[in-house]
C-alpha cells in the first residue's frame, strides 16, 4: 500500500514508520485515515513484531491536529464522526493500542495535541531530553479529546496531569519522563541507539512470548478498561460543551487567521498567549 | 469574612491564602474551622478560579495538628466528631478536594502531620527542594488519620508510603517529588516564579474548561472513590485502636510536657526520638 | 531451625537474613523450601518486627531460579506443583507478602529472574545505584511466572514494564528506582546506613502501629487483589504455552550446556544473546 503522510521501511521483524506531512507534520484527516489503514495492515502482518514511529522533520514529530480539519468537523456534519461516544482520533488510538505488535514512538522535536494523544496509546515512548510535549487545547477553550485527557490523567496522576493540561505549556522530554508520560528521555545523541537496541531485542522475541506478557497485563489492568471508556465518553461530552460555548470557535479562528506556519508553531504556547484574549 | 489564622489577597481570578497562626503555624481547631469556612465561601465564589496556599512563616508551612487539640478531642466528648467514620480533618480535606477551583499548595519550610494531610487533598503541590515533609504520627503511637495514610498510600504506592509513614522522618522536597507526593520540587529561588506562572496560566482558563477536564478525571479515577472512603474509615478504626492502647497518650503527654516550641519543632523527628522511650 | 541456604541474625526486633547458596546464590527448590519455612516461623514470631534480607555474595544478591530445577519441574511430574493456578514461587511470594513484619530487601550485585520476583513481594526494596535487575525469561522463550510479570506491570505501569520484561537486559539500581521497582537506589557506601536507620526506626514501632497502617492500605488497594490473582493465573497460562512450544526447552538446554557458572552469569544477558539463536 502507498501512503502519502509517512514512509515505511521494513528491517526484518522491525517496521520503521517515518512521519512526513510537510510543512510541519500536522495530524490531518488524511494522516489519520492512513494511520488507520496501516493499523489494519499490521493486524494481519505476521512478519512484523516491532514498529518504530519517528519523524522526518527534526523540529516537528507531530505538530497537532490540523485546525482546519477541526473546524470542518465542527461545521460540516458530513465530516463529523458517526458515533457520539467515540471520535476519530480516539478510535485511531484504540486501534493502535490493540495491535499485537510492540509499537514505539521515538520523539525528537515537538509533539503536541492530537499527535501526543496518538502516541500515548502506543506500547512505549522515548524522547530526547529537550523534545517538547504539550496539550494546547485548554488554551484554545477546549480539551484533548483523542484520549489524551484520559491517558495523561491515568499515566501522570490527577495532580500532575491537571498541571500539564491546564498550563498548556511545552514540557521538555525530561519533564515528561518525570511525569510518567514517556518511558524515558535521553540525550539526543543516545536516543537512536537506545531505541534501536531495544527494538532489536524485542524483535528477537516470538509473538507467542510477546503475547503471553500482554495477556498477563490484560488481567492486571482489567480494572482500568471501564474507566478508560467512560472517560473517553466524558472527553466527548466536554467537547460538546466546548463547541456550544463561546471560547473555542473564536480561538480556532484566531489561530487560523495567522496560519499554522512553522514560525508560529515553533513556540506554539507563546503564539497562543500572544493572539488569544486575556480573560 | 475575617479570618484569624490566615490572610487573603485577591488578584483577579487568583486568590492567595497566606497561613499565619503564630508561633509555628500549628493546625488547631480554630484554623480547621476557618479553612472550612473558606471552602464554603469558595464554593459560591464565581470570581476565583485558582487558589494558592502559602505560609507567612518561612520555617513552618504548617507544623502539624496541635497536640493540645488532639488531647481535647480524645478526652472531651464534646470535642469529638459526630460521625464515627469521618473526622474533622478528613472532612476538611474532602471539602477542599471537591472545590471547583484549582487549589495549589506552595510549600517552603516544614509541612508535617495534619498540615501535610490537608494539602494532599488539594489539586497540586509544589515545594522547595529543601522543604521538609513528615508524618510523625507513627512515632507517637498512632497514624495519620486525616486522610494522610490513605492518600500517601495511593500517591506513593504501598512500598514507598510504608517507608515514609513508619520512618516518621523528615523527607526533603526533592524526596517528596521522587515519591510522588508533590508535583515537583524547585530551588527556593524558582518556586514563586514557577507557581505564579502556572497559576496565571490556569487563571486564563474558564471554569467551563477547567470543569470539563475534571469531569474526565472523575470518570478515569472513579474506581478509587470507594477505596478512598473505605480507607478513611480504616484510618478511624486505627485511631480507635491507638486511643485504646497504651502508647499514644503517654507520647502525646511527653510532647506536651516539653511544649510545642519552635526550637523543639524545627527538627521534630529528632525531638521525638529523644523524648519518647525506645521500645 | 537450621537453614542451609541462608543464615539468621537476631538483633532486638530486627531479624537479618543473609542469603548464602554458593556459588552464585541460585534460587533452587531447597532455598524456596527454606524461605517457606522461614515465613512460617515468622508468622508466629512475636519478637521480630522488621526483617532485612541481604546477600553474603557481593556480586549476586540472587542469581535466578536454578535452571536444573526448572527443567525438573517440567519433565518430572512429581516435581510439578499441585495446583494449576498457583506455582511454588508465586506461593512463596504471597506468603511473604502476607507476613505481619515489615520485610526489606537490601540489594547489591545481581538480582534476576525468580530472585527479583521474590523480593517484589516484600514490603520494600533498596539497592545500590549500580546493582543489576533483570527478568531474563523472555529471552529464554518464556515469562516471569513467580508473580514478576504481574508485579512489575503493576509497579512500573504497562509501558515501562513491557520494556523491562521484553528487553531482558540488566537495569541498574538507578534505573529500577526510576521505573518504580524499588523504593530507591543509593551509592554503595550509603546503602547499609540508610537501610539500617530505616529498619531501626521501624523496629521502634509496635506491631499495633504497623498493623493499623497496613489495615488502611488493605482497603486502599483492595481493587488490586482480584487483578493480582487473575494475572498470576495468566502467568501460569503463559507458562503452559511456553512449555508446549518449541522455544523454551532448547533455550534452557543451551543454558545448562554451558553451566550456570559465575563467569557466564556475571553478564547473563550477554551470555544469553551469545548462545541463543537469533530469530
Amino acid at each position: 500500500m502507498n501512503y502519502s503522510t509517512f514512509s515505511l521501511r521494513q528491517d526484518g521483524a522491525l517496521l520503521r514508520v517515518k512521519l512526513s506531512n510537510p510543512p510541519i507534520n500536522l495530524v490531518n484527516l488524511k494522516m489519520i485515515e492512513e494511520l488507520f489503514q496501516l493499523s489494519g495492515q499490521l493486524v494481519a502482518d505476521q512478519n512484523t513484531r516491532v514498529v518504530i514511529i519517528e519523524s522526518a522533520d527534526p523540529d516537528f514529530f507531530l505538530a497537532h491536529f490540523d485546525i482546519e480539519d477541526i473546524e470542518k468537523s465542527i461545521t460540516d456534519p458530513s465530516k463529523a464522526g458517526n458515533y457520539p461516544d467515540i471520535n476519530a482520533l480516539q478510535a485511531l488510538a484504540l486501534s493502535w493500542q490493540a495491535l499485537p505488535q510492540v509499537t514505539i514512538a521515538k520523539v525528537a522535536g515537538r509533539c503536541r495535541g492530537g499527535g501526543l494523544e496518538f502516541i500515548l496509546a502506543l506500547s512505549m515512548r522515548f524522547a530526547t531530553v529537550d523534545s517538547r510535549f504539550c496539550s494546547p487545547e485548554a488554551a484554545g477553550g477546549f480539551l484533548a479529546c483523542g484520549g489524551g485527557t484520559t491517558r495523561i490523567g491515568m499515566m501522570a496522576g490527577p495532580a500532575r496531569a491537571l498541571e500539564f493540561l491546564l498550563s498548556a505549556r511545552d514540557f521538555s522530554g525530561a519533564e515528561a519522563e518525570r511525569y510518567g508520560l514517556i518511558n524515558r528521555a535521553l540525550p539526543a545523541s543516545e536516543l537512536d541507539g537506545y531505541v534501536d537496541a531495544l527494538a532489536n531485542s524485542i524483535a528477537r522475541r516470538s509473538m507467542a512470548v510477546i503475547g503471553m506478557h500482554r495477556e498477563v497485563f490484560k488481567h492486571a489492568f482489567l480494572p482500568t478498561v471501564e474507566p478508560l471508556f467512560a472517560a473517553l465518553a466524558a472527553e466527548n461530552d466536554g467537547m460538546r460543551v466546548a463547541m456550544a460555548g463561546s471560547e473555542m470557535k473564536p480561538a480556532l479562528d484566531a489561530m487560523l487567521a495567522i496560519k499554522q506556519t512553522r514560525e508560529n508553531e515553533l513556540d506554539l504556547p507563546a503564539t497562543m498567549q500572544r493572539i488569544l484574549p486575556a480573560r
